[in-house]
C-alpha cells in the first residue's frame, strides 16, 4: 500500500526526456535507419484481387534478371501448427504464417504472394513485375453484411465459429462468437421508463503510426539469425519468426529499433519471416520496408463494426438492462477483438440485466489488428450514445446520469471480481468540476460528454539494473519506448535507489541482452516493467546494504538505506555513511559488481477509466464539424511523468476525434482500397484541432509501489461518443455512423 | 570440490564454435566493419621526433580545408588527476590521458599530437600535413643504458621513482623499483657447489594482433555517448574514457566489436578517448583507425630487459640461492610489468636465499603494455638459461634437476602463502615421460627444456542466463571473446543446466546491457566469468525448481534437477518432470520470465605452470635455426573445450618462438622505429614451425566448479629458454640475448 500522502522526489516531476536529443537531431535509429554491409533489398508482391486462388507461381523470369538474388512465396515456409504457439506471446501460429505469406489463396487485396531480394530497390520492385502468379478470381466480401449473406463467399473452409455450441455443421464467416446473458434483459428494457438504442455502423480505422514496418534480417551459415525491426516487442518478433519459421528462439536475436509509432498496429509480424526466408535463401541480410499504400492494404485496421443495442433506464436514470449485438469485421483472419468489447461494453455502469452477444466475421479485408483499446471504442461509441439519448429523454445532466450507473471500487468488474481502486467516479466528479463543463457555449457550438474504460494488463517483464564503477546507474529492459518509458523507468530507478534522475541511462536492450519481457502494449509497460524496474533497484539497494554492513563489520539489516547511500545504525557504524558511488567503486573488487536482473508478473493492475468532454462547431451549410474545445480526464493511479501521461491522453483524443470524423477505409465494388494513403485516408492534423487540455486524478494502484495505473489505451475509448453527442446536438439528428462526413452529418444521421 | 571422478556430459568436448560461421564468412565485425550514416573519418598526427617539447600547434589552415571538421590536441583533453581511476579498471589516468595525445612533451616517435576528423580517410591525411607543429627536439633515450646514464634526457620531472626508499631528492627515469630479500643470497651463491648466470638481454616485441586499432565513437547532442571499438575490455574503454573526459560512465555506452588478437594489448585506450572527442566537436560520428606502422610506432610492446643473474645449486642440483638484477623498458610511461617479473621469476623452485631487484625504466619508447605474462617470460629467459647451464655443469637431467627443486601444493607462492592445486610437477613429470623428450635427435638437432608459470587471476565479472520461451538458454557476459569464452560459456551454462549445448547462445553484450565485468586478460575469462555463467545458471535451476514445486504443489527443496528437468520426489509429485523448455514456456505468465544476472569476484584462482621442450635445427653455416619439434605441456586444470586450450598453448609457444628468434623492434640513432611492418618486423609464420604437440595436464581447481584453471598466458613463459637452450647447446654458446639471429647465434652467445 502507498499512502495518498507518500512523497517523492523524482517521480512526478518532468524531467528532459533521455531520448529527446537522439529524436530530435536525427541520429535515433528507426527500422530503415539500419544498414549492413552487402544488404539486399526486399519487395513483397501483393494481391490485386480481394480474394483469389493461387493457381501457381512462375518466378523463373524474375529469378533470372541480373540481380535478384532470392524469391519467396508460400511454399518456401514450413506449414505452421494452427495453435497458440508455446509460451508467453500467444497467436494462431498458422495464421500469421499464412497473413506474411499467401498460400491457397489470397484473402484480401495486398494480400502478400512473394517476396524479392535483389542488389536494389530498384532491381527488387522491377523483379515484382516479372513474377507471374496464376489466379482463380474468386468472389469476395469486404462489408459484414457481405460477408455473412447466405451466399457469401467462403474464405476459410474449416473455421467452424469458435465459441458458438454447438459447433456448426457447415463452415462461414463466423469467426468468433461470444454471450453475455446477466438477469432478463428482455423484460427490464420492457419495463423501462426509457429506452435508446438504434443501429450503429463504424468502419475499419488504421493505427496511423507514422513509421511504416521495416526491418533488416540477416541469416547466418550456421542458422544463427539477427534482426532490426522496429516494432512493439521484440520477443513478440523472436517467437513470431521462430514458430513461423520453425527456429530456436536462442538462434535468433532482435534488436529493436525505434518506433515511430504503434498504437497495438505493430504488435505483430508481417515483414520479419520473409525477410529472414529472403536472407537464408540468398545468404545476405535483407531489408524488407513497406510504403504507406501497403501499410493501408496489409496491414491490420481496427475492425470495423455493425451494432444493434438497446439501453433501458428507470425515471430516476437507473439503467435496468441493455441489449447488444455487434459484429466486427475481422479481416482475413480471425480476430480477437470481440472478447474485449463484450466484456468492456458496459464496464463502466452497474447494468443488472444484459444481454450482449458478438461475432468477429472474416471478410476480404486486411487482418484486423490491435488498436489502443481493441475493440472497446466501437461498443463505447453505441452505450455513451444511448446514454446521452437517455440523458435528453430523462431530462438529467449527462454526467450526473453517469454518475448514477458508475462502477466504484467493490462493484463487480467485467470478470465478475469486484473492482480495485478504480476511478471512474472521481473522474466524472473531476468532470462536472471542470470549468470546461460549465463553460458558455459560443452560438452554433454543442457540448458532447463520454466516458470510457480498459482493462489494461500487468503481463511479464524483465529489467536489469547495474551500477558503473562511478556510481551512475544502468537501467535495462526489454520493453521498446513508445510513449516515454525510458524516462520513466529512469524516474522509478532514480527514485527507488534515491539518486538523481541523470545519474540513470536507460538501455532498450535486443532479446539475447535481457530476460524475457512482453511487448509494449496494454497500457502494461509502465506498470509492469516499472515492477521489475523497481524490483531491481532494490535488489541492488540489498546488495549494497550488504557491502556496507560487510565494511562496517556489522550484520546487513542494521544497515539502513536513504538519499542515496547506506546509513550504519549499529555500534561503531552508527551516523557513517557510504554513498551508492563509494559501494560501486569498491563493488567489484570485494564481492563482485553489483547488478540484479528481476523477472515479474506482477498482479494487481487496474483498469483505466476517463472521461471527455468535447464542443464542436457544425458549418450547417456544409456539414463540416470543427472540434472548438476538447477537455480529456483520466484516472492515472499516479504519473511519473507527467508530461509523457497527459501526451497519451491528447494523443488518444486525437485519435479517436480521427476516428468520429474523418477516417475510414474506403473499398471498391472491386474489393479494392480506394484510400490508401494520407491524402485520401485523412487523420486530424495540428489544424484540424485545438489544444487538448488533459486532467490527470490521481487515485494510486496500491498493487503498485508508485501508484500506476495504465494509461495508453484509455484515452481512445469516449472521443467517438463525445464527439457524436455534440454533433447529435448540433445537427439534431443522432449521430449513429462514423465517420461523420459533412454528408452523413447532414443526410445520414438518425432525426 | 570437485572429486577427479566429476562426470561431464558437456564439459571436455569438443563442440562446433559458436562464432566460426560468422567469422569464416565474414559477416563478424570487427573494429573497421562498422560504420554509422554521416561517420567523418579521423586520422593521427605523430611525433617524429622521439623526445620533443611542443612550443605550439597551429591547425588553422587544417581547419580551413573543405571537409575537415575537427582538429583536437592535448589543449581539448582535460587535465586527469595523476592517480588510479575510481573503481577497478585502476590506472594512471593522467599517464593514459597524456599517452592518447600528447600535452607539453612529446616522448617517443609516434606520440599522437593532433587528430583531426573529416569528411574523408584523404582528406584527413592531407590535413594532417597541414598541422604545424613547433616542436623543441630534445635529446632522447631509447635503451635501458642510455635512459639510465648519469646525463640521460629526463622524460618526467616529476618521477621520483615509486617503490624506492628513501624518497629520491631528484627525478629520475627510474619509474619502479622492487626489490625481494630471503635469506642470505650472497652467501648461498658462495657455498654453491654450482653457479650459473650472467648478462641476459630482450629487446621490446610486440604482441603481433593481426587485427589494429580502430573504434567508431558518436556523441550526442545531450552528452550521451556509444563507442563501437575491438578491444579486450568494453568496461575498460568505458571506465579510462569517462575519466579521461571527464564523463559519467553510464553516459558511454561501449559495444564490442570482435577483436582480431589482443594478448594483452587491447587492455588500454588509444584511440577511444581522441575519436570522441573529435566526435563531440565535429557533432558527428568518426571512426579512428590504426595502420600497421600506427600499431607498432604507438601502441605498447612488451618491455625489453637488461637482466643480471647468478644461480646456484649444491652438487645434488638442490638450488641454494638466486641474486637477479633487472632493467624493464617501460617506453614513455612508468610501466608495471616489474612487479609480477620479480614475485615470478623463481615462483616455479624452492630456492631458500633470493635477492632480487627490478627496476622500470622510462625511455623514448612507445609506452609499454601487457602481453601474455607480463614480464614473465623475459626472467624466465634467465631463470630456465641457468638451470640448463646448471644441469649442464652437475650432469643431471635438466627435467629431473628441475623436479627436485619444482614447487607442489603446500610450498610457498611468490606471495608467501603456500600453494594451492598447482601442476608444476605433473607437468614435469609428464614432459619426461613424453615421446618426445626420449625420441632420438637427427644429426644436427638438440633439444631444449625450460618450464615456466604465471600467477593468473580471476576478478570481477557478471554474466546473466535467461530462458527463451521454447527453453532455449540465452546466456550474456561482458567479456569480449578471445580464446574461444562463447563456447566455454555457452557449454559451462549446458552442462549446469544438464541441456544440450546446442541449445545456448552466448552473447558478448554492451556495457549497457549487462553489469560490470573486468577485462578479458589475466588467463581470467573461463575461470571467472565461467563461475558468474555457473552461478546465474544456478539461480535459473533455482527458479525452476520453485516453479515446478509450484505447479505441482510441494516444496521447491523438494524438486530435483537433473538432465535438464525437474523432477519431483515428494507425495504425489513424486516421478513427475517437468523439462527446462516446459517451465520456460509456462514461466512468464506464472512468476514472471526466467533469468538471473549475477556478478563474483570469485577467489581461488590458481598460478599455471608449463614445461616446453624444443628440437632446433641450426644451420652452422648461415646461424639459421629452425624449430624441428616443440612439446608444450601445461596444467590446465580442466580444459572445458579442450580445442580452444590446445590453441593457447599452440599460440602462445608460437609467439614465444617468434620472440626467441626474430622479433624485436629496431630504433634508428635518430630514435625512430626503422622496422614498424610485418615485412621487418617478422612473426614467425605457419612455415616456420613445426605443428606444435601439446600436452593438457588435468589436476582440477578444486575451486572452480568444473576445476578450471587461466591457461592464457603461461605458454609464452617457458619457450624463450627453451628455444634458447636448444640453441645454446647447437651452438656451443650460451645464448643470452635475444632475439637469436643468425648473427647472434654464431657471434653474440658466450662461448
Amino acid at each position: 500500500m502507498n499512502p495518498p500522502e507518500q512523497s517523492f522526489r523524482v517521480v512526478g516531476t518532468r524531467p528532459v526526456r533521455p531520448d529527446g536529443a537522439d529524436k530530435v537531431t536525427g541520429r535515433a535509429l528507426y527500422g530503415t535507419d539500419f544498414a549492413l554491409a552487402g544488404m539486399l533489398h526486399g519487395a513483397v508482391l501483393r494481391s490485386p484481387h480481394a480474394h483469389a486462388r493461387i493457381r501457381g507461381i512462375d518466378a523463373s523470369r524474375a529469378l533470372a534478371l541480373p540481380g535478384v538474388k532470392a524469391v519467396v512465396t508460400g511454399a518456401d515456409f514450413p506449414e505452421a501448427a494452427s495453435v497458440a504457439i508455446a509460451g508467453e506471446s500467444a497467436a494462431n501460429l498458422r495464421d500469421i504464417a499464412r497473413n506474411v505469406m499467401a498460400r491457397d489463396k489470397a484473402l484480401y487485396e495486398g494480400h502478400a504472394v512473394a517476396a524479392v531480394a535483389a542488389t536494389s530497390p530498384a532491381i527488387a520492385r522491377a523483379a515484382l513485375a516479372l513474377i507471374a502468379v496464376d489466379y482463380e478470381v474468386l468472389p469476395h466480401a469486404t462489408s459484414i453484411a457481405a460477408a455473412i449473406a447466405p451466399d457469401a463467399p467462403l474464405l476459410h473452409d474449416d473455421l467452424f465459429t469458435p465459441g458458438l455450441k454447438p459447433r456448426p455443421e457447415t463452415p462461414s464467416n463466423l469467426a468468433l462468437h461470444v454471450a453475455i446473458d446477466t438477469g432478463d434483459a428482455a423484460a427490464a428494457l420492457a419495463g423501462a421508463a426509457a429506452v435508446a438504442g438504434g443501429h450503429y455502423t463504424t468502419q475499419p480505422v488504421h493505427q496511423g503510426y507514422i513509421e511504416p514496418h521495416a526491418c533488416v534480417a540477416q541469416w547466418n551459415a550456421d542458422g544463427q539469425a539477427q534482426i532490426w525491426a522496429s516494432s512493439q516487442g521484440a520477443f513478440m518478433i523472436r517467437s513470431l519468426v521462430a514458430g513461423a519459421l520453425g527456429l530456436k528462439q536462442a538462434d535468433i536475436r532482435v534488436t529493436p529499433l525505434e518506433i515511430g509509432g504503434g498504437f497495438g498496429g505493430k504488435t505483430t509480424v508481417y515483414l520479419e519471416p520473409v525477410a529472414l526466408q529472403l536472407a537464408r535463401q540468398a545468404g545476405r541480410p535483407v531489408r524488407l520496408e513497406m510504403s504507406r499504400s501497403e501499410v493501408f492494404r496489409a496491414t491490420g485496421p481496427a475492425p470495423g463494426a455493425v451494432i444493434d443495442i438497446r439501453l433501458g433506464a428507470d425515471k430516476d436514470g437507473m439503467l435496468v438492462g441493455a441489449e447488444m449485438t455487434f459484429h466486427y469485421t475481422a479481416g482475413a483472419f480471425p480476430g480477437a477483438a470481440a472478447h474485449p468489447a463484450a466484456l468492456l461494453a458496459l464496464a463502466g455502469y452497474k447494468v443488472p440485466n444484459r444481454k450482449i452477444t458478438g461475432w468477429e466475421v472474416v471478410c476480404n479485408l486486411p487482418s484486423s489488428a490491435a488498436y489502443r483499446a481493441p475493440g472497446a471504442p466501437q461498443v463505447a461509441f453505441a452505450v455513451e450514445s444511448c446514454l446521452d439519448e437517455l440523458a435528453l429523454q430523462l431530462g438529467i445532466d449527462p454526467i450526473e446520469l453517469r454518475l448514477k450507473n458508475a462502477v466504484g471500487p467493490g462493484d463487480t468488474g467485467p470478470m465478475g471480481l469486484p473492482h480495485g481502486q478504480i476511478g471512474l467516479i472521481e473522474c466524472l466528479e473531476a468532470a462536472r468540476a471542470h470549468p470546461h463543463y460549465s463553460a458558455p457555449l459560443a452560438p452554433g457550438e454543442t457540448r458532447g460528454v463520454a466516458a470510457g474504460g480498459w482493462a489494461n494488463y500487468g503481463g511479464p517483464s524483465t529489467a536489469a539494473v547495474a551500477l558503473a564503477e562511478d556510481g551512475s546507474v544502468l537501467v535495462t529492459t526489454g520493453s521498446p519506448d513508445i510513449g516515454g518509458s525510458r524516462a520513466a523507468m529512469a524516474m522509478m530507478a532514480a527514485e527507488t535507489l534515491g539518486v538523481p534522475y541523470e545519474t540513470v541511462r536507460v538501455t532498450i536492450a535486443d532479446t539475447a541482452s535481457i530476460g524475457f519481457s512482453f511487448l509494449t502494449g496494454g497500457s502494461r509497460t509502465t506498470f509492469a516493467t516499472g515492477h521489475a524496474v523497481i524490483a531491481a533497484a532494490n535488489q541492488v539497494i540489498a546488495t549494497a546494504r550488504a557491502r556496507a554492513a560487510q565494511i562496517w563489520g556489522v550484520a546487513a539489516d542494521t544497515v539502513a538505506w536513504r538519499d542515496g547511500a547506506a546509513h550504519g545504525t549499529a555500534g561503531d557504524s552508527a551516523g557513517k555513511v557510504l554513498t551508492l558511488a563509494e559501494i560501486a567503486g569498491k563493488a567489484a573488487n570485494a564481492g563482485g559488481p553489483i547488478s540484479a536482473e528481476v523477472g515479474v508478473n506482477p498482479a494487481g493492475w487496474l483498469p483505466g477509466f476517463g472521461v471527455h468532454i468535447c464542443d464542436c462547431a457544425l458549418d450547417a451549410e456544409t456539414g463540416q464539424v470543427k472540434v472548438t474545445r476538447y477537455t480529456a480526464i483520466q484516472d492515472v493511479g499516479r504519473a511519473i511523468h507527467p508530461a509523457y501521461v497527459e501526451g497519451q491522453l491528447q494523443g488518444g483524443a486525437a485519435q479517436g476525434i480521427g476516428w468520429a470524423l474523418n477516417e475510414a477505409y474506403v473499398y471498391g465494388a472491386d474489393g479494392r482500397m480506394e484510400n490508401p494513403g494520407f491524402l485520401d485516408y485523412r487523420v486530424p492534423v495540428a489544424s484540424d484541432l485545438p489544444m487538448i487540455d488533459t486532467v490527470l486524478v490521481d487515485k494510486p494502484n496500491p498493487d503498485h509501489p508508485y501508484g500506476v495505473k495504465g494509461v495508453g489505451e484509455t484515452p481512445i475509448v469516449p472521443p467517438l461518443a463525445a464527439v457524436a453527442n455534440a454533433v447529435s446536438r448540433a445537427a439534431g439528428r443522432r449521430q449513429r455512423h462514423l465517420p461523420m462526413s459533412p454528408e452523413q452529418v447532414l443526410l445520414g444521421g438518425d432525426a
